[in-house]
């Protein structure tokens, strides 16, 4: 039996979620344990990277598990692709080394939130992206998201995962580009808070149709017990884009 | 009464096409004259342009009906917006010259049809594209769409939408463009057989593998009656663009 780690690809509008529910809903968990059984599989729980919510997309999630396989990891990828519905795909499995694990092993985390900049519904670019109206100011949007660079605490725009958890993260990157109308924002971090970076998007945009101010987004970074009352951006523009690890991960 | 013409954009994915059908299936024009009767409407038909297969999309067919509204077009389309479902939008509405005919009154369609070239499923892409692998020869599969453009008799690649009805067609543009692993075949005619666009594709596609030759498919542009016996891209990959029409459209 050996340790194997595999990076998924997901469409989330359809699940709830990548975590197994207890009430059988469809989850990116219970669809990927259910092809791992297809495989012989039987061990009750699967290790992964990041808890992704409800219609959240990925194209790098990363999930571990141990598994008798015969033949090589590349074949692995192609018979659990052939026991995986259409919106989840395996991208690559390889051996991991003992004691990796998808979450403790991760150095860093990046995701992409795209942001459509239209007037009117677009049913073939919606189900990737946040469709806002009017346009932003593209440099206080783009200036903003600067301002979150750093080893700060992000406790007014999200709370820890487990209770009484620390609020302190280390953003590595983040930036707003854009591409005719469409705009993405690319943030790195060492973890994330609940909701975070919907959080920093919605801020973000807010202060680039200037009904938020940038030193509104200081004050909360200076008092992170002061929470910022403001929208969270929908899931559908976010996508968990790689988990980084370090040398062996 | 005044008549309108309005611009649709869908997905297709999870319709059975755009015409109305018996069996109560999903369609486009379902959706879209529920939309319209919830207004007033109390006509029996919409008039449209192409009637589109399941799975295909739309960034541009167009519709035409009589209301009676009091407001200007813009709201009707907002209105219209409001009632359809989250795969359908208009996209723009106008009063439509007395006598037009979104499907009689047109000049031409254009189409598009997106290749994914990628040897592993990518299910935040594939949703509008078909994927193929591995890479067809690009000079050879653009190549080959050169050889349609002019007034031909299509026969070998499609019938006609009414029995007995001619198969000459004239494509006035056809082509292969590429952006990195993403290939889209633009075609321009008249008019389009039934699957006709679907089948230039596949058989552009089969000629950029090498299994299929350009002398083949010139034989095949010049004698009709010899059908091309090959396959049909998946609805998947192709979008109606556009609909054009002369002065007055």
């Amino acid at each position: 039996m050996a340790a194997y780690k595999s990076i998924l690809t997901y469409d989330g509008t359809d699940f709830h979620g990548f975590q197994r529910q207890a009430h059988g809903q469809r989850t990116i968990q219970g669809v990927f344990e259910r092809a791992l059984r297809a495989l012989g599989w039987t061990q009750t729980s699967l290790q992964f990277a990041g808890r992704t919510d409800a219609g959240v997309h990925a194209l790098g999630q990363v999930v571990a598990y141990h598994l008798d396989w015969k033949h090589d990891p590349e074949r692995l990828t192609q018979a659990l692709n052939a026991h995986l519905p259409g919106d989840v795909a395996v991208r690559h499995t390889e051996e991991a080394q003992e004691g990796f694990h998808p979450r403790f092993s991760a150095r860093g985390r990046r995701y992409r939130y795209r942001l459509l900049i239209a007037s009117a519904r677009d049913p073939l670019r919606e189900r990737f992206a946040w469709r806002v109206w009017p346009e932003p100011d593209f440099s206080a949007t783009a200036g903003a998201a600067q301002l979150l660079v750093g080893r700060r605490d992000f406790g007014a725009f999200g709370r820890a995962l487990s209770p009484g958890g620390h609020t302190v993260r280390e953003v590595v990157g983040a930036t707003w580009e854009r591409e005719d109308d469409t705009w993405a924002f690319i943030i790195e971090a060492d973890a994330f808070l609940y909701r975070m970076v919907r959080r920093l998007v919605a801020a973000t945009w807010e202060i680039g149709q200037g009904r938020r101010s940038a030193s509104d987004l200081q004050a909360h970074l200076a008092d992170p017990t002061k929470f910022w009352i403001g929208r969270v951006a929908p899931a559908r523009g976010l996508c968990l884009e790689a988990v980084i690890y370090g040398d062996g991960g």
